[in-house]
């Protein structure tokens, strides 16, 4: 007998063992379920009302700020409202970063006010603010490159222009001017750092906030973004050639240590209420909108996921655990506390995904899951086909942005891909209202994840969720 | 012999006298002229300098404020660098409005900040803000007929929607709301008035300023725009149906009285010189936006179309008049005081008009002239033909929004309409800037007023301008 090749082997070996564990497979009853609850949820406005409620209710809700808590109070009602059989919050403790104040001008050669905001770690300027002039970079590249003398005492602006994505990879580059930028400049020497806003909104005047890479205060500079047409005027202004100084006034800063929460509501379940499957968003936002897509939009579709769930006759066989998420956007504090606190119960997360890209449709599924539940994953892609999305079985899944810590620790993990097409026009700005999301869109998405959650709640066996498992997936998210 | 009816009979005398006074018309070397001068301007991107100019070197530029006098020095030098042969000011005095800070924020039942700005004469608010119960109306039209003791001590809200159109008639009850409603409610006991913006951006949390009615200071309320969203808000909160409290924090009023200018400049006529074609703009702008179509472009737009005239080997027949007018947008001081101090001069006003509608191209012409002038007008109709520009010989003209003054005194005049299908999106927010205007649409502008403009210098005989001709006339702006 020939040798087989030694892949060629041990895939044939892989393939037998699989055979031996018997693979894991949605029970016919339960795929049908989740169609009827599919075309229930698309029909239904539950989705909608929660995120209407609580953008208008709690609006802006900045992690730590006044509205944190009353948006704790609104979700843990929230929850009890729709029926969850278990409502509760698990404390996480982060440094509190405040805004109070923030104006920016050119002060010569043109005089004229600059719309900017700080962002996330930026430590405010002395009073009476920083003038400082300008030195301009075309990327962050350029700026890693650049020789400290031509940045020290100087404000750096980077003016790098985000492109517009369907699945939004051009925030990838546009995050990390934001993030690292500040911290380069800062050790090169600079006095202060100003980008051109990560957004995709060329035409509206109205800037991007985020968070900054800065971690070590003493090392962290004054950092803002400028709205696109500000920055636009700023590059016009440096290009008649002569020096550009700009005042920033920002008051902003840390603000000692707060306590907040994740909020968690479950819909228990009949057969095993200890194996969990873990959807969710994040509750905090960015102060300058009302986090109707960021983050808002995200907790209700889980939500209302979970309570189409909770309406059926009967409790599923596992647990839904809908997560809303404490403080994601300046650093994943929440997540990362979670995902610390339940490690060790890792093997016990069926699957898990969070929404937090918008309210946009679901176009593509991809999953992180062992081998054996391949097949139930081309099962559940057969439920979620009607909703236009596309299963590429060649993605792994990262677990959305929060639930990616509990994926790192082991949990199987889908990425359910929004059209982000329109996401960063609005995204971390005073635009982010509720007037973003289509009701409809937002409908579509509260069906993928009742459909997949249910059909993973009833599953004849596991995903695949171990301490470590899916440590090398190549995770997209 | 029949008796011929009275009409007929009129028109027929009409008529013998027309071809007894001679019509008016275009030479065909002119006409000649006028296509070259057409056809240069698309493809001169003069009027981009200029407006790109403005709004990167000055930037905003409220009337009364330290801009205005630094936009008055930009104007003479751009006026003199563009080689115009006289370059003078005329003084003008107005009640300066200032605004210091604004904000608003509901405070009950769901606390959580608006964005507004203050509106024109509106006073400020007492120190600490003023706090009330809010008092929905759905249009103005509601609100006239509203009983005082429903509004008294009450923050009057108008909800009206203003709708988007390419000749812009929706700011006609769009403005109505913004400076009739304010009087209206002070006048029934109002403590605070606040509008949907009067604009056409569903989707933007930026508020439209512009003034409001209010004439007698002792009369006036604290009055600001919510952003179209903000109104949303408000709107959602309001259909709780408990009682919603805002407070508006508005420091802005009246500051005694400044002296401004218009700013003129001349292509002085070769066989007439005191005969004038006049165009223009205004060159204040509201302090929001960098005025870039409000009114940048139109300044640009006339300057452009007069240096190219000035360009030709030889001087215009009559004097070509760029007027850039002093605060219009606080109503209409600096063209009221020029038709005061030329009155008696407006027979030597060949025709005029201003440009004051944005960026967009020019669809359609009409005019106020004298019947003998309708051959040179479809003459000038002929050579704007190709560029897009349909001549309405029904319609009378109205002389854009500043020379709509002259007009009045007797002035012949045109209407240039642009299309402003964009523009209320724009108008009076921070959004007014220069990427808002399209170099290839400021550019067929300019080509139609710089054929106009010259046609009418070169024309053998005049339009019918006369101390109060056209009064009858109903004109479109």
């Amino acid at each position: 007998m020939r040798r087989l090749p030694f892949t060629l082997l041990a895939a044939s070996l892989l393939l037998a063992s699989g055979i031996a564990s018997a693979a894991t497979t949605i029970p016919a009853t339960a795929v049908k379920t989740a169609e009827q609850l599919r075309d229930r949820a698309l029909h239904d406005d539950t989705g909608y009302r929660i995120v209407a409620s609580l953008t208008t209710e709690v609006g802006a809700r900045m992690a730590g700020s006044e509205a944190d808590r009353r948006a704790r109070d609104w979700a843990v009602a929230k929850f009890r409202a729709l029926g969850y059989d278990k409502v509760y919050t698990e404390a996480v403790t982060y440094p509190k970063w405040v805004r109070r104040s923030e104006r920016a001008a050119i002060v010569a050669p043109f005089p004229q006010p600059l719309v900017v905001t700080a962002l996330g770690y930026s430590p405010g300027t002395s009073a009476g603010g920083l003038s400082a002039q300008v030195v301009k970079f075309d990327s962050l590249d350029a700026l890693k490159a650049a020789d400290p003398a031509s940045v020290k005492g100087r404000i750096v602006y980077v003016g790098y222009r985000m492109q517009r994505a369907k699945d939004g990879h051009g925030y990838g580059m546009g995050s990390a001017v934001r993030t690292a930028g500040p911290v380069i400049a800062a050790a090169k020497g600079a006095a202060g750092y100003l980008l051109r806003s990560a957004g995709t909104d060329a035409h509206q005047r109205i800037a991007h906030t985020g968070v900054t890479g800065f971690r070590d205060p003493a090392k962290a500079i004054p950092a803002a973004a400028l709205s696109n047409p500000d920055a636009d005027q700023l590059e016009r202004a440096l290009a008649y050639g002569k020096p550009v100084t700009v005042k920033l006034d920002l008051d902003c800063g840390l603000d000692g240590e707060y306590t907040g929460a994740n909020v968690i509501g479950e819909i228990t379940g009949g057969k095993h209420p200890e194996q969990v499957v873990a959807i969710g968003g994040h509750l905090d936002s960015w102060d300058l909108g009302t986090g109707a897509i960021d983050d808002g939009a995200g907790v209700a579709i889980a939500m209302a996921a979970g309570k189409l769930i909770g309406d059926l006759p009967q409790r599923p066989d596992r647990t839904i655990r809908v997560i809303a998420f404490a403080n994601e956007e300046m650093g994943l504090w929440g997540s990362r506390a979670y995902a610390d606190k339940h490690a060790a119960e890792v093997s016990q997360f069926q699957l898990g995904t969070d929404s937090d890209f918008g309210a946009g449709p679901i176009w593509r599924m991809s999953a992180s899951v062992k081998p054996d539940a391949r097949a139930a994953m081309a099962q559940i892609a057969k439920v979620l086909a009607p909703l236009g999305v596309a299963y590429d079985a060649k993605r792994p899944g990262g677990g959305g942005s929060d639930l990616s810590q509990m994926h790192a620790k082991g949990m199987a993990a889908l990425s359910l891909t929004q059209d982000g097409t329109k996401y960063f026009d609005w995204h971390h700005t005073a635009n982010d209202t509720l007037d973003k999301v289509d009701p409809q869109e937002l409908a579509q998405n509260v069906a993928v994840y009742a459909a997949f959650s249910y059909m993973a709640a009833q599953a004849d066996g596991d995903f695949g969720s171990a301490p470590g498992a899916f440590a090398k997936d190549d995770a997209d998210e």
